[in-house]
Order: structure tokens, then C-alpha cells, then sequence
């Protein structure tokens, strides 16, 4: 998408500079723009642990091009597999709930392993890093369609004048994607068709990804939009004042229960106590093919409570490079970060992924994607 | 109760000094605590208006005290009527959710009207002040009385070792009132008796109340306890890690449906999802006797979008003096802040108010309050 009237992805390679890859460093968002060289599997894990990148699709391909660096490095010494292991399990490590990470690495793990030699299996980590990044791209795209009918529908059904409401949580943008997003390409497809559309953006406390990365995207790209509270989601429900929810997810069960951001659980209750209708996008990539039950088998990343106690951002009349953390807990008191949480499939309308949209159940995900039938049941 | 081992309440008046009430200016807590003198009723309508002081029972006590205050000012005119009746609008218009405000108001001026001199209704005005201040001490004794009894239920149910856990929305603490709070009366009454309880602390954004003031009072008290961002109850409760929840109410209808701080509506349907009892405690003077439909009629406060776009805290290694505002939002980003939602009887267990606990339902709470139906029916 557009930064600044250039067209930006989450993360790019130049074939110039083959020990490099480069990234966004969102920490900075929305406050300023930095580019990112990462040069080292190490550097790409604590990109990810970090969150300089985060999203599901952000961290899958990041973890892509994290595994080409790592073939790069092992193929430096005289053990190629013992140093891709290590690397995999060290990339696996960074954030336990997102499933594209193991995703994407586990897919490098298995194509590299067909290389006849060091080098080709170089190539073949490059080749599978840029098809990973391609086929999200193309995911969203195919999302930001299939959502766009749902608009549409709505649209048809308000006043010529009245935009659609749209509420989201966190940030499922095209800064957690390589482009487009999921949760904001059907808004972004049915902006740029001249549908009138305002997004309730949820701050998404306590890393903000909302304020700082949703209001900062769609601000960039022109789309009608109002920062919230998280805590004020009901109540516009309550009033008429959303049409619809969409959310992302950092791990979808083939049953259709959704972890994602913690807050979205809490949204989906009033969505469904409302009559509103709550949808996920998700490219397929972010399904769990093994886990059945969310809340019981999803585990949840538990973050520092540093996260909580304290917040950063930029005085006024200050400059953007002087963002600063303050307190806002008193340091009598703890605090706890779970970062995710589940929300069951019995409060989701539907999910909108590349191939269509599906009902959050195991027969109808399993009609979209027979193929995952042959492999994991 | 206890600041540094001295006894306060949050409003209180000395005899040597008739013509100024002392508030805590909350705004600075929890990192500065400031006592504030009020000595106008233009001060107190700030003082209510600016936050200063905040929640129902500190309010309507605050509101008590500014009719005090305004009948000294109309005993030095010759129009005392005018000037108090000025007054009365002027307090009633700073914050339009609350309804202890415009029942302390009522209250002064119903009683002010029977003085027979100047003199008599100032001393009538100081009498229904101190009476409405004790009287919401009492009530809120008798909350937590009734309150401990639920909570030594639930601890009669669980291993001996293991903490009764009580999630509780904003500050509906003795901050919020005049002592011992409304929510937090049951946790203090259970704390003192020895029961362990540890409460889960929802910060409150956009004002966060919990994690400023909910916090420092449960810190200050030595109740173990924990700060969670709003995001986090449903998933807490989805792990059963939330035994029940205690709020508290800015005005409740007399059929059972609760306007309090943002986001409590979410919390109660979470609550309900889980089988989580869901408590709202209050004294009688909070109940609206004459609205029947809490989310069609209660008029919602919606306060400046700075309050979401900027916080304030300390940051770390500066002086609490140096409290500052830092930017969360970019700032081409708008933002919407309502202040309160209206949780629907339906999800309420039970009310926990001075007299006992009733079911949130108007034949209940109409058993608990008799006198009300002539007043009001």
C-alpha cells in the first residue's frame, strides 16, 4: 500500500544485497517510518520476538526470509542441517501463539531439504521465502474481494448517504501482512470502489496496535475512520451504530475457534448479543489443522507487564523521534499481559479466507479446503 | 480509610473553616496525593466536572457540600432563591450519567426551602451536606456487609489455600464515594476478616480509574491484586480464573439495567458466557426511580477525545511532580469517547445495595425499597 504516495510491502528483498532483507520497524508507527536491514536468523527472531514485525502473515513471511538467511548461514559451515535445526527451533521459539511462524518455517524446512547442495538449497530457501511472501499478497487480495460482497450487501440495504460501520480490533492491516491485510482488505476494496465506509478502530490496549498502526494505515490510504477505547465496542452496538465486525487471527482451529488479539472475545459477545454480524478474515495459511479446541489447546502468550505498566508515545511539541515510555500503573501494583485470547466459533458469522467464505465449523472449513483432509485427519 | 497510615475520606469539612470543603484532588493520584480546598460552587462544579473527584457516592457528597457552599454565597445577596437555584442548574449540568449528583442536589434543595432566615438555610444546607456524606459512609458499610457474605460463600467452596478472584471494572472504590467504596466494601470487608482475596484490576481506558485509582487504593490497603488491561476478563474468565465480578454503578434503573463506566457491558456478557456471578453493588441513592429502559433513556456522557488520543503517567527515573501527557493517537486520527454503557438487567446476578441484595429486576428491587413505589409510581 501507499506510504507517503510510494508503494510499500511489509518486507522486500533486493537481489543487489542477497544477505539482506528488509522490514518496517512498526515499534516506530505511527510516529515514524523506519526501514529495517535484518542480516541474521538472530536478527529476524528478535524482530519477531520483539515486534518490530508482528501479524500473522507479517511473521510468517518474515519467518520465511528468516529461514533463507539461516540457509545462508549454515551453508557457511561444515553442518547445514545441525544450523537450519537450530535456527527453525530458535524462529519457532519467538511467539508461541502464532501459527503462520511455524507455518512458514516448517514449509522452508520441507522444500530445503530436497537441495542437492548447498547452494541450490540456498536457492530453494529463496524461492520458497518470496513464494510465501506472493501467496499472502495474493490471499489478501482474494480476501479484500470476497469481503468486498459482504459490504456491498450491507451497503445496499443503508441510505445512499450512510457510510457502513465497520468495527475492528488490533491491527489485521496490511503491516500484518505483506499487503492489503486481511480484516482491512475487503474495507480497503470497498473504499476504493467508492462504498462509503468508517472503521471503529478498537486502540487494542496494551501495545495500541489499533491507534497506532490501524488509524495510522487507513489514515494513510484516506478511509473515513474513529479511534475507540476498546471498552466502547458494546456500546455502539447497542445503538445501531456498527454494521459489522471483521477481525484478523493468529491461529484459527479447523473446528473455526479464532485466538486472536485479547479484546476480540469480549467483541464477538456483544456482536452476537447485538445481532451483529462478527466475521474473521484469515488467509488459509493462519488455519491449525491439528488443534481442535481453542480455548482448551490454544497456548496463550503471556507478555511482559512492562506492556501494561507503562506506554509510550510523543508529547506534544516535541519531536516524533522523541517518543517516550511513561508509567501508568502505580509500582505498588503487578500486572499480567495475556496477549491473546479465543474466541469460540459458536460467535462468528462466517470467516473470509482466499478461497471463499465459510462458516466457522469443521465441515464447512473442510469443504473450502478438502485437501487439508487428506493430509492432517 | 487508611493513606500512609492516616484515616481520610474524600471530602471533609472543619468547623474552623466555614467557608471552604477539602476534597483529594484525584486527577493526581496515584502518582501525587493532593488535598484541594473548594471554597465556591463554581470550584465545586469544576471540581466535579474536571475530575477532581469522580464516582457516585464522591459526587453526589461533592454536589452536597457545593449547595452548602452556594447557599453561603445566596445568603449575601438579596435574592437568595436565584442565586441557589443558579447554583442547583449550574451543578447539575457538569455531569449528565450520574444521578447521585442531581439527587444530592434535589435533596439540598428540597431541604434549604424550610429554612425560616438566610442564616437557618445555611445551617439546613451544612446539616443535609454532612448527612448525605455519613449516610453514604453507612450505605457503603452495609454493602460490604452483605457483599463479604457472598464472597465467604464462594471461599467456603475452594481449597483453603486459594484466593477468591474478583474482577471489578473502573474505580468504584472509597475514592468513589465518601469511605469503603461501593464495589470494593465486600473485598475490604472480606480482606479484614482474613478470607485471601486477589482482585483482578481492568485499567478503565480511556481514564484508566482502575489502574490510577482502584490500584493505589487496594495497594495502599495491602490487598493482593493485579492490573490487567479491559481486554483481558473475558479470557480470564473463559480459564476460570475469575470467581466473580463486583462493579459498581453511576445510575440504575429501577427495573435492574446499570449505566456504569464504559465497558462494563462487555464484562457482563463475558460473565454471563462463563456462569461468572456478576454483582453490581450500590447505595439506594444511585437507583433512577423514574427511568424504566437503561440503553433507550440514560443519557451517555460523551466526554473530549483527547482523553483517548493523549494519557498521562511519570516516566521512569522523573519526579511524580512531573507527571506528563504523551500522544497515543497519530494525529490524523479522530477519536470518540463515551464515557459510559448500560449493562441490561438480564446479565446482572444481583444487586448488593444497603439494605441487602435483590435481583435486578423491578418486583425485587421494589420489595427492597417500598417506600419508592409511593414516591415515585
Amino acid at each position: 500500500m501507499l506510504v507517503d504516495g510510494t508503494p510499500y510491502q511489509t518486507i522486500w528483498f533486493r537481489p543487489a544485497e542477497p544477505e539482506t532483507v528488509w522490514i518496517i520497524d512498526q515499534r516506530h508507527l505511527p510516529f515514524q517510518f523506519i526501514e529495517e536491514p535484518l542480516r541474521s536468523v538472530e536478527e529476524v527472531a528478535v524482530a519477531i520476538e520483539e515486534m518490530h514485525v508482528r501479524g500473522a502473515g507479517c511473521i510468517g513471511a518474515t519467518a520465511g526470509y528468516g529461514m533463507y538467511l539461516a540457509s545462508l548461514a549454515a551453508a557457511k559451515t561444515d553442518d547445514f542441517d545441525r544450523v537450519l535445526k537450530t535456527s527453525a527451533k530458535r524462529l519457532k521459539n519467538t511467539r508461541p501463539t502464532a501459527i503462520n511462524l511455524s507455518w512458514a518455517v516448517d514449509r522452508q524446512l520441507g522444500a530445503i531439504v530436497h537441495g542437492n547442495s548447498n547452494d541450490d538449497r540456498v536457492q530453494i530457501a529463496l524461492q520458497t521465502a518470496q513464494d510465501i511472501a506472493k501467496e499472502d499478497v495474493q490471499a489478501c487480495q482474494n480476501i479484500g474481494q470476497y469481503g468486498l460482497a459482504l459490504i456491498q450487501e450491507i451497503a445496499a440495504r443503508k441510505p445512499a448517504a450512510e457510510p457502513v460501520n465497520i468495527l475492528t480490533h488490533c491491527n489485521a492491516g496490511w503491516l500484518a501482512f505483506v499487503d492489503y491485510g486481511s480484516a482491512t482488505a475487503p474495507i480497503y476494496a470497498a473504499h476504493d470502489s467508492g462504498i462509503p465506509v468508517h472503521v471503529w478502530v478498537d486502540e487494542t490496549r496494551p501495545r495500541n496496535q489499533g491507534a497506532r498502526l490501524t488509524a495510522w494505515e487507513l489514515a494513510s490510504h484516506g478511509v473515513p475512520h474513529t479511534v475507540i477505547p476498546d471498552n466502547a465496542g458494546g456500546h455502539l452496538m447497542q445503538h445501531g451504530d456498527v454494521d459489522l465486525v471483521i477481525t484478523g487471527t493468529d491461529r484459527t482451529t479447523y473446528t473455526g475457534d479464532v485466538a486472536n488479539k485479547i479484546g476480540t472475545y469480549l467483541k464477538a459477545l456483544a456482536a452476537k448479543d447485538n445481532d451483529v454480524p462478527f466475521y474473521v478474515a484469515l488467509p488459509s495459511s493462519t488455519f491449525d489443522w491439528k488443534t481442535r479446541d481453542g480455548v482448551k489447546e490454544i497456548p496463550i502468550e503471556e507478555r511482559h507487564p512492562s506492556e501494561v505498566t507503562h506506554i509510550s508515545g510523543v508529547a506534544d511539541g516535541l519531536n516524533v523521534e522523541d517518543e517516550m515510555a511513561i508509567r501508568l500503573v502505580p509500582s505498588t501494583s503487578p500486572a499480567a499481559n495475556p496477549a491473546f485470547d479465543v474466541t469460540p466459533s459458536r460467535l462468528i458469522t462466517a470467516l473470509i479466507t482466499e478461497r471463499g467464505i465459510c462458516k466457522a465449523s469443521a465441515s464447512s472449513i473442510r469443504n473450502l479446503f478438502p485437501e487439508q483432509v487428506e493430509n492432517n485427519f
